[in-house]
């Protein structure tokens, strides 16, 4: 459903950044690399993928991506405005059209009551706004990394495909 | 026979790593966060694995991994000597022990009668020295970028359980 025969998920947005003549990089904490190496697995892919950064130590997050060291203190590093600043900061330092950013607790440890295991946040960010997307997965850590990347895979996909600029929401 | 029973290849990584006090840092060109996202799978791998950096573009390989752009122009973005300035960059840059720089051709396209398709380098470097392999893969795109996953992962096994300080090869 995606578009044409099968054509994968990342096939489908490539098909639609090319059309639109859009770039887009990854900044990724909890997939680890996952969704880059799914958007790179597109032949043809680097017309419109341009990179991305892994940000496991929150050092990264901080130098590479510009990350305030202050909010990840104040909301954690799985946060909804820490996955913003990370799809803004890796949109601006690869000076790419879209940015997506996701920061998640893939388990097994590492969750509490307040934030458990399988509490992902993925945003999506271009030069208007960022638009943001709570997930809560359910499994194991690998189920975790496998789902939140279809899941972030899919929200890049409908946030492409409407084409429109994107709008952050007042909080 | 990474070890013990049932651990992967990643998990004997970060065993290994742990037992020595060390960390990595990735920079990932033809296999687009796949060793990324294989070392990140192993639960507790925050311990070890810092993060890393895909530079599809090379934009990205000068701009935030330091490779010398008239490197890429003498001698290509697929050669040993910018794996190697890309796993010494990644190294730096995320103050990591050890640093891994792959680049390669995944194919389909972009190949020559000089570095045909499946063509990959793989650099690891410590704060002494730079050990590179290249690799010639068969297969499609995915095989390529899977084979390389698991070829440079097997690299840097052997090179971590030898503990020993890196020493650059003269070319």
């Amino acid at each position: 459903v995606y578009g044409v025969d099968e054509q994968t998920l990342p096939g489908a947005i490539h098909v639609l950044l090319q059309q639109q003549h859009r770039t887009i990089a990854t900044a990724e904490s909890c997939t680890a690399g996952s969704i880059a190496a799914a958007l790179g697995s597109v032949p043809g892919s680097s017309k419109s993928f341009l990179g991305g950064i892994v940000s496991y130590a929150n050092e990264v997050k901080i130098d590479l991506l510009g990350v305030d060291a202050a909010e990840i203190e104040r909301s954690g590093a799985v946060s909804e405005s820490v996955a913003q600043q990370m799809a803004e900061g890796v949109r601006k330092r690869l000076s790419a059209s879209l940015g997506l950013g996701i920061t998640g607790i893939a388990g097994p440890s590492g969750g509490t009551h307040k934030k458990p295991v399988g509490l992902v946040w993925v945003a999506i960010a271009d030069t208007h706004g960022c638009v943001t997307r709570r997930l809560q997965l359910s499994g194991d850590r690998e189920a975790i990394q496998s789902r939140s990347t279809t899941a972030a895979l899919g929200f890049l996909w409908e946030t492409v495909r409407a084409a429109e600029p994107l709008k952050t929401a007042k909080s």
